[in-house]
């Protein structure tokens, strides 16, 4: 990831625990956003669950994200998810703080520099333009913005909130400049993510928009004819 | 894993974070593992972290652990651990509640019930001997003793505080007659998986005995001398 | 609080964080609560907030249990709950585990040893019958069993739900014969109690149904009516 | 609390959970702190337990901080400390994120707006420069930066490690102009205050410091000293 080069969007899909991306459908999944991808020349990511990612990064080139690393070094940590091991099982990056795996603020600092230590990406996620700027302080790869109230809504984030994406971009940009900057929630077609970057995000964070689609390459097109359009 | 069968003592290995026991090395050290427990007819089972999960069931027929599950359902979990996900990757089991993993009573009894659900064994641990009965209520396959201040010291439990052992089997034994009791902590020597089993363990968890060990295989085929000698 | 005495039930009227019962309400309520239970003998206690104990202890005489204590003992300690700061302000007791407050398992232990250690009763939540008995073995003073899913419903556990009572009182009753058993959950009337009691519970735990009700005396009454027609 | 007026240093003595401090020992402790600064005119606030906020606040007029408040609203949150509680209690500020009680990100600027919201003046504490502009971000009355390696330790943050200070300075007043910075660990001399507040701090957090000083009142004076040395 070349994270001050803001010009190509990156979009990461999360795959949750959703029944639909666990085990051989994460890999099943994960290939199909490559090759998506790869047609219509577009970055994309995937965060599948942490006992799915040596079995995806075996299987893709794009970049394999943890959703969730602890702050602990080699040891006596039995349980918790060390970030030599998602690189070793072929991550490239890891989210911290998603909402739904909020940690403390001081365990946030030491994911990113945990992260750093062993070569992987990151992905801050906050809640709240302030948040987002606080993390943004911490140095990570990419910050996230995403308004926990609005995420597996269906109302997408860069529609129904824009003045949140708007605000967490000037409020970031004060105090870091070389931060990609992603937005997420409830986004579920070309015209979200499209609205999303003409905001000044540069990329997204999706999750049931693709996971959950009954067709996700039907998504995934539609996502690829909005970077373009957008390009 | 036949829990009500305890002829057979059961040596869980938990791999840690250690970083001697991560990636490439999960794997291989598993591998040993099995090896020596197959040559001397030795039930061992490897808890190796959950990125290296995958890799490892590929690789070996021992069971393979978790060392943590959470205690949600597929869905919107970002950064959790589904039970279904485990048991995709190839895991046949999960630790619950070590002591480097501690979790609220109530997440116990629902990391039970979601393991038992999806096919996976469990083995919960508790600290002192009344806890040790406390979630042996909660059903698991096996209970694992594990007094936090003998963790990691090189001091068998066994030796060191034999009474916590036996006091925890009576306990136990007085609720729950078909669980399998494990024993662990500062275990590092045949002599002192012996005096486990002489004490009334089914088995025992170890870690830095085995995985921090400048040859491994000396210590497991010595555990398995014991085993033999005991049966 | 003779713990062993089960032929009088034992009524605590639990707080929360409710507006109602906060400050100088929660010293007028408990005033309340005292004279109903005086007047019809019968035994009352209450869980003000931590903020609030030391002022209502100083003016009622039925016990005033704390909401939650932590396993600290005295030391560097920021923010936590310490046993003997509950005792200072005139605390007799203490709820450990409460649904909306759930602990870790190992401190369910710690926190009963810290409060009989200071000479603070200990009422023990769980929301299981097979965790009821869990926590039975800890020893406490008093288990309350209360199901979340009614906390709040205005549907009361001994009526919606009377098997959960009579099955936790068979489970606790096997392995601690000593433990008072209380049970709460959606318990609003008179009826309820009566109900709850006949299933073999010592007492009950009530909070919405007292301290948001429009003449919360009527409702002690009520119990009160209940408990002598018990008795 | 008037936040943008740095001329009065504000030093605030944190009771944590001290035997010394507790109770009784803790409105005792507090007048005495009352006193050295009505005599010497210094601005001291006390921060005892929760527990004790009340009868502190009756018997002195110095700020009295709350150690935590979570970031809940009046409800059903029971074993949680609710800030209008606080307030009620008089108490007219409280601590947030302290190293002892470290919570997570999104409460932390939660708590401020809850504390704000009844009244209560807020200092959110950080170990790091960067984290310290991260809190900052969330708009709090005080910031307090306070290493965790140094807390209790004897040695002072303002000696031991000036740099951690002056960056915190620099860190925090490029996102907010408006809080007041104070600085904490081992500050136990007035010698350490006074270069506390020549690297820019405005203020100051002691504990053992004071609570553990064979003479609170020597410790204080001392402090007095410093501070009318520095103005």
């Amino acid at each position: 990831m070349r994270t001050s080069d803001f010009s190509e969007p990156f979009l990461l899909i999360n795959f949750k625990t959703y029944i639909e991306a666990t085990g051989k459908r994460a890999v099943d999944l994960s290939r199909r956003i490559e090759e998506v991808g790869k047609s219509a020349d577009v970055r994309f990511g995937v965060a599948p669950q942490l006992c799915d990612i040596a079995q995806v990064a075996a299987q893709v080139e794009i970049p394999v994200f943890a959703q969730h690393i602890d702050p602990v070094t080699p040891g006596a940590f039995t349980g918790h998810v060390l970030a030599e091991s998602v690189k070793a099982a072929g991550g490239s990056g890891t989210l911290i703080n998603h909402s739904e795996r909020n940690v403390q603020l001081i365990d946030i600092e030491k994911s990113v520099l945990r992260a750093r230590e062993v070569g992987l990406s990151t992905a801050v996620c906050a809640g709240t333009p302030r948040l987002a700027a606080a993390v943004a302080l911490t140095e990570p790869e990419m910050v996230a913005i995403e308004p926990p109230e609005l995420i597996g809504s269906g109302r997408a984030v860069s529609k129904e909130r824009p003045e949140i994406v708007t605000d967490s971009v000037r409020k970031i940009r004060a105090v870091n400049q070389n931060v990609r900057i992603l937005c997420g929630a409830g986004i579920t077609t070309g015209d979200d993510l499209y609205a999303a970057l003409k905001l000044g995000a540069q990329g997204v964070i999706v999750a049931s928009g693709v996971v959950k689609a009954p067709k996700p390459e039907d998504v995934l097109t539609d996502f690829c004819k909005a970077v373009r359009k957008y390009l």
